[in-house]
């Protein structure tokens, strides 16, 4: 089993300014091509404290993957320090500065001295193009450990995870052979799916393991299957996926990689069908949902953000009576919205959602996380009350999965 | 200087299964009462790895604090763990036994023994009730370092904190400040700044530090000062700002926590002035930008996610001539666009969006990140050409970021 460590720098992590999630898409990434992570660490901007955790990583592990610390200012000290550990120093790369100025001159923008230092890098180190910015990512080996080192910023580092890490871990080291399928539910919790597969999990061989992982409104299960031949673990994963699909089959919509609106849009593509939103206390967030997806725009044709109730009466053609009678937030309004929007924008389906997202704004009657979701076709329309808890994000993300959970059924 | 360490028990944060949001957390808490945290580390359920991970952390740190692997199933080992690292043993605790059995009667439940042996602790833990929940809390002395142990759900974890761990430490350690000031930026990146403020941070003291943290379209410097005394500290601090805002006053447009669209939100409040949004290819993001946050019905109306052309012309009342001749994206689509989801909806003003954001639908004249944004006003409209690069969501992000920026410098 090839070990791994990861370690980012940067005193605004250690200091909880901002969430490290770096590491946890890293991990991940590893996790996928065999490669155990034993641990995770973050430390400060400090030489003395990333020289011991080299000296310290590199006794327990095969490859330490490094983010943070690379920009060209005068608090990013991670090349310095990478000099001071092998023992090296900093000499100017032709590829790299030739990488810097084309990036610069496609901006139309003069890069000062102190930008080009970028294109140094420490003698011993494999230079990795960060196709997506300025600072470089670094490969060394030093006694027998991979030490990798990457930029902080999150798009950054996954192209260079993506482009050149992962195919220079595979070609460096033998992983063993890892099949993970992917089984994407939605519309039920964690503990109903376990209940129904339990039987097939407790009978599963030891080399195929099970992981449930939850986020909000949806939960992914993932089968995973180790061995020395990769066909022959394929091909026991997915059997074993086809015993075990029917018992949870009205909650799948998809597989792998797939997120729920693009199983819709495939769906949606295929029947020639379309479809229009109407956001209230979603706000906008679904829509951006599909329109996140490239290739959306051949099933979603756009939508009214009706946040104000004057826009659900001016834009969506609500009938003032019906928030007058029952309330922005109620069944009959749900109803009008997702209806005229699938009339005025002229697509197969009409979505809507209203609610109270919270924190504030709730009443006895319609407390914080009281949401109606409606699904408008043709011949009829759908409406579903939810009743979720007091969390602003949450509400939204949760409200989003559960109307598309209705077109997802529809299209069943 | 008060160093803690703090460390995550978890298989599922080691695989990358879920991000660890605990440690952040606890962080920034231990920052607001002067308590460095040197170190964070996450590891997984294995004995061995917890005890070498204990040995080091007691060199390093006046104060461990750990999460995770307290609960009552099989692979929660942390406390039978910490009786090898201690030398001592479990013992069923009065206190500990009367909580959990007085937390199942108010829940109508019988508790199973197994469970009731969340009411056995090491001898020389020092008990910290968990009124969440049921897995202990728990303080050691050992050597001259103090070792907090709390279980991993966060709820539980925050409360034991707030309740027993932050009070404690006070009263064990005489904790020097730290005060923390972040200033907010827009509409330029991490360089130009770094020129800006060059000679002014080279003049700091060295008790000052800037650090520089960049996102997609953003970029956040904080100023950190350490020192005996609070008030003197953060006079300081505020004083050095002061010197530094005038040098890139024209980026800056809040401070803190405070989100560039919260910022214009309060602006738009304090003028009794709305928005709305007319999005195509940020495709409902902008309006999920505003609405994500609680209270922003105060100034955002609503918009229209016109993301196919019909709903442009149906919807925005765009003239199809124009989009014929000029196409969707260019600035007398844009201009129309932002003029009418203004008159429209009735606002203030109205942002406007459309481009290519990519990877596909770019032309030799229009390649991928071509965008056009636009602010229309009562007597002017503003409109401004992108040009970004190829990935769909940073150019997302990147639009939005810029639009509010649009919106910003017209308020200032």
């Amino acid at each position: 089993m090839i070990k791994a460590e990861i370690i980012t720098i940067g005193d605004e992590i250690l200091y909880g300014q901002i969430t490290d999630t770096n590491s946890q898409w890293i991990s991940a990434e590893l996790d996928k091509i065999g490669v155990k992570t034993i641990r995770k660490s973050s430390i400060g901007d400090a030489e003395e404290e990333i020289l011991q955790i080299f000296k310290e990583s590199q006794k327990r592990a095969d490859i330490v993957l490094i983010t943070g610390g690379l920009g060209p200012t005068k608090d990013d000290i991670t090349k310095k320090t990478f000099c001071k550990y092998f023992g090296t120093e900093l000499e100017v790369r032709q590829d790299a500065l030739d990488h810097l100025l084309s990036y610069f001159e496609k901006r139309n923008y003069t890069p000062t001295p102190i930008i080009l230092t970028q294109a140094e890098l420490p003698i011993n180190a494999i230079y990795l193009q960060n196709k997506l910015g300025t600072a470089p990512g670094m490969w060394f080996e030093h006694e027998g450990t991979i030490f990798v080192s990457m930029p902080g910023v999150p798009f950054e580092m996954k192209g260079l995870i993506a482009d050149a890490v992962i195919p220079k871990i595979k070609e460096h080291f033998s992983t063993p052979h890892i099949f993970h399928k992917i089984i994407r539910t939605v519309g039920t919790g964690e503990t109903i799916l376990a209940d129904r597969i339990s039987d097939w999990e407790d009978a599963l061989p030891a080399h195929l393991k099970v992981a449930y992982l939850p986020s909000v409104g949806q939960v992914k299960l993932r089968l995973t299957g180790f061995g020395n031949d990769l066909a022959t673990i394929e091909k026991e994963v997915l059997a074993k996926v086809d015993e075990m699909l029917p018992m949870i089959q009205e909650f799948v919509y998809g597989f792998d990689e797939e997120e729920l609106e693009v199983a819709i849009g495939n769906q949606l593509v295929k029947k020639n069908q379309t479809v229009s939103v109407a956001e209230s206390c979603t706000g906008g967030y679904l829509s951006h949902l599909f329109t996140r997806n490239s290739g959306s725009s051949a099933y979603f044709w756009g939508g009214v953000v009706a946040y104000d109730n004057s826009v659900k009466i001016n834009q969506l053609g609500v009938l003032p009576d019906t928030i007058e009678k029952n309330g922005a937030v109620s069944e009959e309004t749900v109803t009008e919205m997702a209806q005229n929007v699938r009339k005025k924008l002229k697509t197969t389906f009409g979505l809507a959602t209203t609610g109270i997202a919270g924190p504030n704004g709730g009443t006895p009657q319609k407390p914080v996380g009281t949401i109606w979701i409606a699904l408008a076709s043709e011949n009829e329309t759908i409406t579903h009350k939810l009743q979720l808890g007091g969390k602003r994000e949450q509400n939204i993300i949760a409200t989003a999965s559960s109307v598309l959970n209705l077109l997802r059924k529809k299209l069943m």
